[in-house]
């Protein structure tokens, strides 16, 4: 039995609330159970000095976390000064997502820019924020296409992720935090609308794991992605 | 006329939600207009090395703007490596208005961290901040004398702040963005519910302004922190 | 009665020799009792890359204190590797406050920067700088008109600065170190040759203070800063 | 066909040269192809901060790149004043790989310190990095076994890594820069002796892939991975 | 003929003033012509992490520039947030140099820290640091001494410092900053009041020099900080 | 008896490999004894910030040192964030060093950097560096030569460098760790093949030493270097 007595394949309640932010072109707040991420999603008319006069944009993700989000407070990545590998680790994951689903040169030579900031952290923030990072996307480029920025959509398909783990000894879907601090096994799954793999990344945490199990950790994550990407387009409207 | 229409000594539209972070021992949203200001109060069971074995706690604060919380996107300063000067104002500003109705030595050996960090900008984060805090440590408190870790109340009394501005050589309360961008002067004003100061900062923005001036900003500060009084003791209920 | 045996509307005796530096443009040496701040005044042809092409020019500070201008040595801050909130918050008041009195469009595409190190620390420090920085400030106009590299004169009036405080229950003027450590509240008033309000920071320290409280100091700050003004017109001679 | 004309399945010549360091408890260089690390292990009889007093020890590892490893020189991290984002998320993987196979209670409350700089580079550097590093780390535990510090061995097998991708549609073994920096996609395996999993990390670069590309892919790794455990134990001699 | 007009083997006008901070236990102001310096010396009660529990003391140096010490101001290195590796070369050499003449054991465990910030350079601040960082740590420890913290005089004997180099083809005694910044060659030379070397630093500038050329650079030496040794006793009066 | 029973002016084994770096347009692995830098030299197409536009190039150093090059592990660098007083004084020296061979205008507006890598260190490293980097330049410059991409040779002639010290009073040349960690007195030399000084820094470590002693190290330097640069001269073949 789970401890939020889930099915072994039943993800927590998932919610996406868009147009959370007046200023920024796209935005969304996304929750997995508990876990809660505000999305913005910035344009900006330049990239980056290494991407100029190469006809093609750039999507990028930063990614923090408040405090207080977890049980105990964390010190403040600002006031230490650094950011730490694991929130380096993050945002690059979150960045390549993306651009998995962008055709960059229709894009233009302008960024976006998707900053993820975990308002409350309870296992899953970085899929969680993948998962909402393309909504306030859709909903920027969206925005550049009703203005006539864009002549055409940059968009090539959805991106969703789930984390999957084998959790005393059964794997489960969408782990929660007392879960994943205590799985065996866990993994992360990055999809695309059309099925192809964007990223995995498993880890045997208490010990290696089987690739039998990790086979089943695979079609837990296509079933809970299949989810997400329901729950993405009633989010984004009919758009 | 002001850009919002109020009247030259009407506060914005003033929301307080409490109990929005599962884990802190006290947290509210606090909104003036479109200025949302999130903060948790985190009770830490030792203080910093410089106040070890004095008998006392201490009460501090650390405050945050999310990149997309102004019109423009602005630089992480987890990203950039160090905290603004404007930053290390703020939350020195935010501590020493707390600290001033606390009772250190009734709080025990122990600390409270109030994190601010605004979720959306339209001018006045510093006072929302100061005026949120204020809630959130009160009920951090008051679960610590519920658990009875404290025997006795260490809240001296109530604070709270706000902005007030020379705008259109006019004296208004409680700048917005707009408002604060283009004022002659402007000041921040925290009181104390006894009706006594605990910091003044005004600066001449466009020019300097006259001690009349300054007189009638103080007596809107005064009209306006009395109804943010109100708000506070509304939020936290009979407690 | 004061630990320095002055009347409590008395300023410590005051010093300021100029032509301290034989490379600054503007320089003097300041004293406030035994507070000592060495000011150089630094005219750079351009400006910082936020400012270029606006046709205005810019004025900026910086602050620093010696390890040992203190009764007990401090960390250097070149050697911790950043500068405290303190020196931070120090060196944005002063730049502010000399801004307030330039005609940047009159100064033209260049920068005066302002160096204030403190040789010797016994309160007051930052008003000391303030007061000190104008008279370099204008030592380098007045070279740049001489050179006749300005045809008019940016600098539009004096200001000076002086804090204030409630010492055992008496406001007086000017602390010194022994007072400020102990004050129940202080102020550092910042005015214009012309009597205008260019910044106000006052602080309830051991308790709130009232508003007569205020109004006292603010009559002290008024006083102090006169006689400043005709030390500063001294220094600079009859130009 | 390959650019290095090997068949898909074909690691590139493996070399692991012991005892390169005449101080280090530990230490190998190990060559995959042109890429070459240099990895030593130092013991330590201390445990980080966080590990205190819990009966157990730890093995962590850093990465490092010397500046002209790579076709064109890169930024000395020394110099710059931190560490990328890649260099963190490698040295971070390559602890984990090693503590998969270590019983960290009884190694004791001491510290195994990898050190993995990369002399140069050809691809595949963070596997061969984990791939050598259990040789130093079996290296130093059989000092510590042979000097009586440790009673019985902490190691609980083998631990190695391979890169496998997609590269003009065909998945091939071992990729080198050529084939890697123009891979449709690539994963990197670490698997144990045992052929459990300890950590998959896979990405698509230029398109999402397939399941079934991915099966072929960890096909492909099982059989590198194997041959690398040999080279490991040759290395290692009788031991 | 040098630019000041001096013979080849004079050094420039020496100043040296003592107890000009009213706060450090041992203090100078020394000019070497347009350089000036200011030294304080420091007493602390305990030593460094490393230097603890072995019955020693320890002494040790911190140099700094303010920011218009020179003809053209230069960036505080509390704002860029490091110390230049120039800064770090020269007080590492003023702590060698000291410490070569103090006799640690009888100094006990306590430090004395020697600031020695420059007020205005003008060529040669390193050996002029040097210089009067001895005159500080004299009058330290004679304080030491007094108070009878010191039952025995740790300071073994006098140490001073000066540059030398080949000017225009001429071996030359003290060079200002004109002298240097054209000089062929140049050296500093730090002797103690017995003869003995205690650091030596010779570069060739423009060009190689040759031994020749460096022996008469070291009879300069010789003769000038034969005349130092003077100027330092006469500072400390008859102590 | 030195340690290493060698005469007291006898070089440790010399061995100079070179083309140890596929990608280096110069490169070669040094060994002073155990002692073990291998220097890479880049050459870039473009010179720093300050030396553009006057049709002259750079040549530069950077030296680091891996954690386990020592007999106990040092903390990397890039992961501490700063270089330390040591390292920056070492590349500033090596820079230096090399310049001083090198006619700048004849090179163009290129820029050669040498890295220098410490694998193993026994003392020596920097005179090691000083050594091998001149080979790796050489080799750099041939190769641009033979490229065509240089008309002129720009290297002027050899340098070279060999420490000497006072050990249990008796003169030694190239000192190891073992003698360099307890001799009373050692110093760095940097010769040109013409005979002429480049650098010379000597240190009394233990005590001062003599002019006489000074004198002696001087001639031992003279001689070793002498043989260091048949080394050189044996290691580029007859280019």
């Amino acid at each position: 039995m789970r401890p939020s007595e889930r099915a072994p394949d039943q993800l927590r309640a998932v919610t996406l609330e868009t147009g959370v932010n007046r200023y920024a072109e796209g935005s969304c707040l996304i929750g997995f159970g508990h876990t809660k991420v505000l999305v913005t999603a910035t344009v900006e008319e330049n990239v980056p000095g290494w991407m100029r006069n190469k006809g093609a944009g750039w999507v990028t993700a930063e990614y923090g976390m408040l405090p207080r989000a977890t049980h105990t407070r964390g010190r403040r990545e600002a006031a230490t000064g650094k950011q730490t590998g694991r929130t380096q680790e993050i945002q690059r994951l979150i960045g390549r997502s993306l651009r998995a689903v962008v055709d960059l040169k229709a894009l233009g030579e302008r960024q976006i820019s998707l900053d993820c900031d975990v308002i409350q952290a309870d296992g899953g923030t970085r899929t969680a924020a993948i998962t909402g990072a393309w909504v306030a996307l859709r909903l920027a480029t969206n925005y550049l296409l009703e203005e006539g920025v864009l002549k055409a959509d940059p968009i090539l398909g959805q991106v969703a992720a789930v984390s999957c783990g084998v959790f005393k000894d059964t794997p489960v879907l969408d782990l929660d935090y007392e879960e994943d601090s205590n799985a065996e096994a866990d993994g992360n799954f990055v999809l695309t609308g059309g099925g192809d793999i964007v990223e995995i990344q498993a880890t045997g945490e208490k010990r290696g794991f089987t690739r039998g199990e990790f086979d089943t950790l695979f079609g837990l994550a296509e079933k809970g992605i299949g989810e997400l990407f329901a729950f993405q387009r009633a989010a984004i409207g009919g758009k």
